[in-house]
């Protein structure tokens, strides 16, 4: 049997981590439409002010910056520092068979860790809680990426 | 049989989509180069001002920003935004074993969306028409992530 | 048997290169953190500059950019336009059973490009030489994309 199967419970585990984690990923470039709809601020295109069903008030403030969408834009890209990592570090872990326990402690870890960073830094918490959320799902990655190795290689 | 095998054809299809974007994520980024080359503008770093083989007439201004490498710049960002999310919940998706029609037209819609994106993008449509396939590519991938997470979960 | 498994030594080969890669993209968030942390400039969220156990001395300039901080975000973001691609790239590399001897080229030859390349860049090299290891590391993504393709459709 192959490890990459959902009959693998560490594969299973991993496989529900990055269906959130893709969501996570794809909702948090919503997050960043919907508060340019809505605060009519943070368009990065010039043919945005163009009249259209997007503009109906067109106005050439809009491609000023807002501090709520360039909040949501270093959101989304702290996800794209961290997500591809953990499922690059995660698919590499499903290869060398961790113990389940271990497994599931690392995947659901990332995931909570990330939804708590998320969290912190939409509602603009202190630099220490966000940089704590980080830091765990940051080194959950390295653990993974480094026991794996070690499986590799020795 | 590993469902991770050309011989599964959802599969097949999925590893053709994959390979596909990583050309659309690589071919951006010498859209960039080849931009910033011929338009003399839009290098990031100051050591690119220093006198070489790729700069033989060094000018303070090869710094300053320029519209169409900013614009290349912005569609490489979009496509990281939104590539790995297809990848990761495509991953997934081939794991939970969907319908072969369903998984064609969730592989193939997504590669032509974002290649009628990257058009619209390239040559500033309207906001509404970029957003169109934005959207279509975006809700794609998050409907794959639902159908796994449902299948994963019950 | 899978050809996703540490059975198949190109699949051993290519989960090396990429636990190997998935440590770079998380060190890469760490260099930012210790150059924001030891220069105290570069901070990009205004609540950064509140008082706290990583900010014992608050000073408006913390959210000034920092030439090093900055270089080290352009690292990182070069890094997450080419290490996806290639992680994408040798995953449907692997599933198309390639030479063993060229696969290890390809895997190899991306970590060492990506590694010089990490290296000209954290130096401030010249252009060229950070250019050259940039094309060398993305030709081989394109090169097992284009590979993959051609075994998958013919």
């Amino acid at each position: 049997m192959s490890l990459y199967s959902i009959e693998n419970p560490v594969f299973l585990a991993y496989a529900i981590a990055v269906a959130i984690s893709a969501l996570k990923l794809m909702g948090q470039g919503w997050v960043t439409v919907a508060l340019m709809m809505r605060k009519g601020r943070g368009f990065a295109s010039p043919e945005d002010l163009r009249p259209g069903a997007l503009n109906r008030v067109p106005d050439p403030a809009k491609l000023a910056p807002d501090p709520d969408v360039e909040r949501s834009r270093r959101m989304h890209r702290n996800d794209l520092e961290n997500i591809p990592g953990f499922v690059f570090a995660g698919f590499v872990f499903v290869a060398v068979d961790p113990p389940y326990a271990l497994a599931v402690v690392c995947f659901a870890g990332f995931v909570i860790a990330r939804a708590l960073h998320a969290w912190a830094y939409a509602g603009a918490k202190g630099h220490e809680t966000r940089a704590t959320f980080y830091t765990v799902g940051s080194l959950i990655v390295i653990f993974m990426a480094l026991w794996s190795l070690g499986a590799l290689l020795f």
